[in-house]
């Protein structure tokens, strides 16, 4: 199967190459990746697959973080203009941008496969030192770009998509492909867990190319992700002249005030980490005016979901009264969050396992602390259902920068405007994901 | 009249002085005049008045600050151990130390006469320097002492007793002679005026000894003081190991200090000044526990009710919001309150014109801002109710204290433990208010 | 007297206004009155007045509230293109927009007479029921509006020039006609005062439309203005990732939320009325980052100098103590400042006296409490020096807005889109203080 | 050597244990050691050894936490009632309970053995269910009890010190027996420390007794202990009357309330736990009166070292800020101090291979997180020259409670009022750790 595997590999390599670099020049930020899911539901579509898309697979209400309805529209209309898909394009308006495909061959095991979709809102360099400007395939959309590698996650999905039909009868049960929207701020999982998607999968699979990490070097199972919570929070009081009648004001600034201090304040606890962090705060409008108004960006942090979640009910709790101590109404959005989750050990085993039977990767184990993913969500309702989960890094270069021993535990690069990788990751990710879907299936 | 009324002050004098040093000498402080109110009703009694008393006269639920059980209890034992009366000393128990006596004759006027009662927390000066020490009626009670003149107060109410019954015939209609308890700390007014006591007067009369006055001079209607409310707060956490289990507290001392914070920053008002102190603040057990328990002692004030009100409230509100902030049980406790008042100047020009048939008398104006006192209760209900009220400042010297100009308009050296009046001052208000009376009830 | 003056004025009453009008058509906020203050000295020198502008008359240091460069030189693009005076314009550069004009007949007393020239930020109303656009003279600048009638005070100063230059020879002493650029706000006149301006003043005179008070109305001496400080805060900590190294930041948001709740928990004063507040705070960029720098917009007031300077002197200690507790750095900018000042009652009486003569105006004490005007610097400066200062109102009615006798307290309408003033009260101005130039100057 | 050891424990076991009983009976608690350490004093003296004492084995200043002149005088006296030794009385007078004594053969390693002599200000349990109490020798001082076993140290302390004067000419080198006061609230090792009485030491051996463990349980090298830091804070500000002037008073309430809200807000630290309480805050006299002192207690704690002086370096900065906030005077008073510490694995395994060798015991690795011990301020140095260092568990059971296995990690029922142990844990310890030092000085 390896060989048949590399033999596909080989012939649609550009093809997929093409189509990360395509994703990459019209890159679309979180809730707005009009032209790329409606581009992947209608290559998944051409490949025979049925789709699922829109508020198929995703709750409205759990979408966290939504731009608001200009900012979408807008979107959707340079969606349109860049050439995404006419028909798929009407299911995704309004950012309802997941989109899901089905392959099923008799009874079996069902594995699920998750690729994210979303580019960054930062302006990618556009000089001669970085390869994709350099290549031509660098953003054409101002103050978006894919600096943390989710073009290939998603033409990686697209080449194991292929590979998948075309060996579909040497597999046996059902393989979920599973495209989601708005990972970066962790806003998207949530909504496609809680329409249900993943309640059925037994093995869950996703995958992040690592520009820290040498081409050939796998994390076959990360975790210890942070949980965390983000939200927006506004106080609304009562304006008043601050020199005629300052008794007549409901002062929104003295809430968030004491609101700032007391988060800071939450105790710390005894089971781990905890964290939290008022981000931006904006209150008031004129010097002479009692402030009726102010807002806040706030998240928290647990190095457990249970640690999250009693960082999250203190801070209620202080919002609420800060907003009583001032007569205020109070206002809390989420805008994103995600689990602690680790890889199951059993599953990493395995993949280990698959790798080694291809070539001389070498292997590191799980990255501890830092960061969020909200893959978390559906690696936790998976694990919760009795499934096995795992999250695998892909060792993927980054070209251009170089890259110290010290510094390898940090994805050097992501999230900067000259972000890039090796993209024979991408054939790595797919050729490994593919065999690991088979060692799982061909039973 | 006036004749007949100098005669007979003339008669009592040494009598009514004597009654004032038994008084000074037996200091009682605040809902603890046991001892003082059972000899007030007693002489009245003996006089011929009907004696209303302790709860026929107060309302059990509006006094104050009352102290703990124990400390009644003991100061009651100590009431009689030196010389209560018996009969009386049962219905004062307790601390419903308030009396009422009427005289009436036929139809007329109603008028109340207000005297209060109640000594400080002060330790007398016992040196000879110190006149009452000197003479021998310095307070035999430790740490208790007429500083304030309340015990010339109310030796000029049985003066003023001993004279209308004398004079019974020649007025008509209702003389109310009031004595009230725990007018320190403005605690005792408003329980006699919840029980109805000067619902019914038309005309009501308070005076005060002025030490920083010299003898002769008059206030004829004092007035601006301030509305207060006193009031003690508890808020009860939950402790916790600070170091083991830090996250299992509900912290009562940061309730408490955010309270603090935002107490003091309650908005300036417009309409006139407003104050508001945190004068105490006690809270936790040990080092490393999570503090679980904070008391307060705190006050308002307003240039008028309704800016006391105003500050009261806002108080109340940040109060809830701080306990609610660490889930901690929040207790008010009603320690003291006075109005904003002022006397009727109609009434004042009356007084004063009466002053002027009688000697050489000095008047000097209302004085400003200031202090509470919290006669104001029956100022604001007599005049609610469309009567007048009036509160007279009786200048008395302050012997052995030199007296500058600057100064005069303090009540010198009250509520120090050097504190002494004229008194001869006794006399003159007996005079005065006795032929106010007389002036009103002739018609 | 009054007939030469009023005879001049009717031959340049159509003049003066035309020049009104112009301003008005040109509105020029603060520190940007280049086109203005350029005309205003063409026009003093062809009338032959020696003219003293920019650095000659203002402190660079002392001019509060300076917009930016770019903003400074646009507007003075705009004021070359409108037709400001090419030779002044080089002298009111970059924000020096004040002008003296100095007439001097002889030895005599020194009279100085105050016009500001500033529009605000408002956008007038274009609409055919607001007279000034009907009539064709709106603002062609967009967002800056003449909405408090200073556009009428600078056009009086050019009339009472020219009729002071035509009666030279029957006064004796100087006349100092002061152009103040930057009185919304409070930020310019300050900058006149320390340059030295009014230092040799023996009267100063200035004047405002009153849009509440009908034509004919006076208020000889107007005071009682509040004394304020506005000024600007940065605190400059350390960014810090919130989930990775929380400890390496300096949190400048936490300053800035323990200055405001000690900000306005400043004790209230027992000598009068006090005001804080912090009407804007914005603080922060990302959600996930300590937050390293805050800019709050503050201003406190006073019912005297006073009680402002003790505002002003508690907050800037509460500012720098918030900054070291999180080891913030901290700029303060002053952006604006008044003080508290009344206007001396013996010229007030003389100005009466004069308008007496005049013909049948009616006369209307100085209000109480409320806003503040920044010729209190000059005022303070002029008596401090044993000189005399009034402050004169002139009604002016509101042209399409019913007053109601109960609102006159307010100068209706004032710095409101719609705001407009009977244009007669233009030449009410230059007749009153004209002939009480003549009064002084005659002896 | 074994043998010979045995031998001699049998002799002088009963002795010992009449030791213990003596110094239970008359317990001293922290810098009151008096009679226990002037009894020290003389058995060392007794058994030839030369003593060093008070000040010559502490340094004044670093002596945290002490107690009142007036209390140290009191408990001196009860001492020499109590049978203190009266020559060595007057050598710890004030405070300065500590000995060492030093017996030196030849060149060789030098050995130091801790032993701590404080009890707690505990009531000690008074019924028959309470062996000390059965038995006779339970405190005669109230409320002063030992209640964590150091009554037993001491005695083994002089059981060691008896078996090594014995052996003597079979080991080489120096040991140095240190009795220090004020373990309990980790205040007496700094300052023997910094007067130099381990900078010499080549292994540094602690113990103590574990309640929690069986008798025969060893923990060769506890360790983990948190750093602390404990100390008092007085805001000293100006009184003013809340009332009349609230302007002139410095709000020490204020500061107060700030530095608890800021305190708790210091920045959790991504290198490990931190801990910091406000225990106890003590502000203000009258309700009336702008608070003018107010009292903290303080403390902080890290994982590391490292990060507790982040945590006390941060509330330092927090502290003083507070105090400039409002004008207040600031004191900080160190109270008490340990630091994060180890036992070297090194001499721990060699602690094993000796009890080994001498009968059945069994072993438990060191304990994790939880409380703190000022021995670790002498592991520190010793660690730091280059020398090592082992805190040895001594499992001595606890009588009358019965201990399940779960909470054996805590030592049960330590600093209760029931606290016992099994008296043959005295012996166990003498054993053990006479034989390490004779097999560390046999080479």
């Amino acid at each position: 199967m390896i060989e048949k595997v590399n033999t596909i590999i080989k012939e649609i390599e550009e093809k997929i190459i093409g189509y990360r670099r395509d994703f990459h020049r019209y890159a679309e930020s979180g809730w707005t990746e009009f032209r790329t899911a409606s581009l992947v539901a209608r290559r998944l579509t051409d490949l025979g697959y049925e789709v699922m898309i829109g508020k198929e697979v995703m709750k409205d209400e759990d979408r966290m973080g939504l731009p608001d309805e200009e900012s979408l529209e807008k979107n959707w209309q340079r969606a349109k203009e860049q050439g995404g898909d006419i028909h798929f394009l009407d299911s995704v308006k309004n950012g309802f941008t997941g989109v899901v495909s089905i392959l099923k061959n008799g009874e079996g095991p069902i594995i699920g496969l998750r690729f994210d979709m979303d580019a960054l809102d930062i302006q990618e360099d556009l000089t001669d030192n970085h390869r994709p400007y350099h290549k031509g395939f660098a953003s054409v959309n101002g103050n978006v770009m894919h600096a943390c590698g989710h073009d290939g996650h998603t033409a990686t999905g697209l080449g194991i998509a292929e590979i998948l039909m075309t060996i579909k009868n040497e597999i046996k049960g059902t393989v979920k492909l599973i495209f989601q929207p708005a990972e970066e701020g962790v806003m998207g999982a949530k909504s496609m867990v809680t329409a249900g998607v993943v309640d059925d999968i037994d093995f869950l699979l996703g995958h992040h190319v690592m520009s820290g990490w040498k081409l050939g070097e796998i994390i076959p199972g990360m975790g210890n992700y942070a949980a965390t919570q983000k939200f927006d929070v506004t106080f609304t009081g009562k304006p008043a002249h601050a020199g005629g009648s300052p008794e007549k004001g409901n002062n929104a600034m003295l809430s968030a005030s004491t609101a700032v201090l007391n988060l800071y304040a939450i105790p710390r606890h005894s089971q781990g980490y905890t964290r939290i962090n008022v981000g931006k705060l904006n209150a008031g409008t004129g010097r002479n005016v009692i402030c009726s108004e102010a807002h806040l960006l706030i998240e928290t942090r647990g190095e457990t979901t249970e640690l999250n979640d009693y960082m999250y009910e203190k801070a209620l709790t202080v919002l609420k009264a800060s907003a009583k101590m001032y007569d205020c109404k109070l206002e809390i959005k989420e805008m994103g969050g995600a689990q602690n989750a680790n890889s199951d050990i059993e599953l990493s085993n395995r993949i280990e396992k698959v790798a080694n039977k291809i070539s001389g990767f070498t292997f590191f184990p799980s990255r501890k602390g830092g960061g969020s993913e909200d893959i978390t969500y559906m690696m936790k309702r998976v694990q919760d259902n009795g499934g096995l989960a795992a999250n695998v890094g892909i060792g993927a270069d980054l070209n251009g920068i170089s890259i110290n021993d010290k510094n390898r535990d940090a994805v050097l690069g992501a999230h900067t405007s000259v972000f890039d990788f090796d993209e024979k990751a991408i054939t790595v990710a797919i050729r490994l994901l593919t065999l690991i879907v088979f060692d799982i299936m061909k039973e």
